[in-house]
């Protein structure tokens, strides 16, 4: 993962030459010309080594006259740095606000300050966000929950530039398998698996289901939910099973048919997360289908919006500010270098409201 | 993975029984009393291991007479089945026939039959067929094409007790990712790639793109028409990507609005395979709206239905024989113990036909 590219190599040599006093502050720097040949690499390749030179202040262009040193000593060492990059997907009223809440105290409890950005889980956000904390270069560590986390990722070498620069990261909600970055998350699987016993210990049998697909959390929870239903000797159909991602969320309403078709036979649904339960239940409503008189749904995250639902929702608790205070200490202990990160796994916990109804007789 | 049941070791020992001349050829075995006595176990375990020696050709039941040894030397060796399973997920007219002929062809210049098996890409089905294996016990080897590939699969401990029954087992067209099994597939991401070039390249800026999300292929795909957008520097829209699953694809008709709503401002769409090109252009045509002449589509696998396709399908061809081919002489491979199996990539070709307008003026 950590290759040295052929411009890494000008480019830590440009600085070696001011290190030992070859290059002096205010002199000009090598043409693209003279590095090429001095290298015999492409000019694209010594191209890429000066741009790293500007982005790490050591040079300086100026329009029209060349490319000049800058100052001897900046890049030689690590910023030092006060500032953490917390990237989350949304920032609405979700769960987003409690657990950036969380991450944002415990770190000003040991002087550093947020640089808080949002990626909307679009891949091209998290690539511009990405690219711009690596020019930038002037973070101590990324908290960041990753971008549709289910799809092989474009963005996997960006992150392994910062690893490369020795920036720590922590993902927080998911993560991308091929990184080894430490992770903490809900334990996905049992939140999955504890929505869909709590449903069968109510004596439902046909039990339908809605996933994200783009996210890795929906893969994990799908998973929970099948181990219930297997474990239980109940038939799993994969029929009853909606995929979604994250841009049709916004539009279930739009697209009700799909969501209406597939009910039939089911008693209940096990909803990826509370804004799925809550759209769910708006398109019910408006059919006349009751919660939990015609369906039950279990919903995960005990987010808001499952207290504002036409009827309270049952829902699997996620510990957000948990989450964020540990993901907040695990970059605070890389930053200052303490001890190997870890991991950590939250355990989801039910929470009874309305939305669901016993079928025991 | 491979710890030894109880029963194994009540079948290894009666082999070696045999083996050393304690019990001959023709000889009543142990009766399950006695093998219960002996070893300390439940009746069912002895059951299990004398069906297994049953299986095996060791030992023969004789109606009200007893379990009898059969020939001292059947057993020690692989079980020289002459059957080979080949589990697809359809055998409709889309690729399948393709490759079942060719494994077909194949393997049956070796003297092999095929037992052939569909799975429909459900995950219920899958399990059903791997447990019928398990237990009929039978099979020389198994050519089988995951389900739901990019799902994660609650059938990976019946592909392990395979594997620790000596079965050889080669995925084809997709693979789950934690078993280390050879691999015969269409390198997906650059067919996904290519497709997206080859609509860059005739001018198209605006593309849009319907994958599958429940098999890696879609992944896969998706990932080569980002390589490609990002190459060309051209914006990469997410929510001009729709996602579709195994379930969805027989109910586009119905949920049309799904992916008319999603259009604006596309000139092009790489399809996930040519059966949802075709679905695709149904729809399209339905709305008066024209291929190629308002959208251009591009499809992946040269299936049969590209040709019936109201406009002729520009697709990616997907050597379907070719890996019939080389699925069925690794297998064979595997069977003999002959040399370490080898993975398997194809090469797609792009395949011009009607369905693509040139935008350069």
């Amino acid at each position: 993962m950590c290759a040295q590219p052929k411009y890494i190599e000008i480019f830590e040599w440009i600085k070696q030459q001011i290190d030992i006093g070859n290059l002096k502050p205010g002199e000009r720097m090598y043409s693209e010309k003279e590095l090429v040949e001095l290298f015999s690499v492409s000019r694209q390749t010594v191209r890429h080594a000066i741009s790293k030179l500007e982005y790490e202040d050591i040079v300086v262009k100026r329009r029209g006259s060349g490319t000049y040193i800058r100052k001897a000593d900046s890049g030689a060492e690590p910023s030092g740095s006060m500032q953490i990059a917390v990237v989350t997907t949304y920032v609405d009223d979700y769960i987003f606000p409690r657990i950036i809440q969380e991450i944002q105290h415990t770190i000003a409890r040991e002087g550093y300050m947020m640089q808080l950005m949002f990626t909307n889980n679009s891949v091209e956000k998290e690539r511009e966000i990405l690219n711009q904390l690596i020019e930038e270069n002037n973070v101590a560590g990324m908290i960041i929950e990753p971008t549709k986390s289910a799809l092989p990722n474009p963005n996997i070498p960006l992150f392994e530039k910062l690893a490369c620069r020795g920036v720590p990261v922590v993902f927080l909600n998911s993560y991308y398998p091929q990184l080894e970055v430490p992770r903490v998350v809900l334990d996905d699987i049992l939140a999955g698996k504890l929505a869909t016993k709590y449903l069968i210990s109510k004596g439902h049998k046909n039990i339908g289901a809605i996933f994200k697909s783009d996210d890795g959390q929906g893969l994990r929870r799908y998973y929970g939910y099948v181990e219930a239903l297997l474990e239980a000797g109940l038939s799993f159909r994969e029929s009853h099973i909606i995929w979604v991602s994250t841009e049709d969320i916004s539009r279930m309403k739009q697209d009700e048919d799909r969501y209406l078709n597939r009910m039939n036979g089911n008693t209940a649904y096990v909803c990826y997360n509370d804004k799925i339960a809550y759209e769910l239940m708006e398109i019910y409503s408006s059919h006349h289908i009751s919660v939990p008189e015609d369906i039950s749904i279990v919903g995960i995250d005990d987010a808001d919006i499952a207290k504002r639902s036409r009827v309270m929702l049952t829902t699997m608790k996620n510990p957000v500010r948990e989450l964020g205070r540990e993901a907040a200490a695990i970059i605070l202990n890389m930053i200052r270098g303490e001890e190997a990160a870890m991991s950590y796994n939250a355990v989801p916990v039910l929470i009874e409201r309305d939305s669901v109804a016993s079928k025991i007789s």
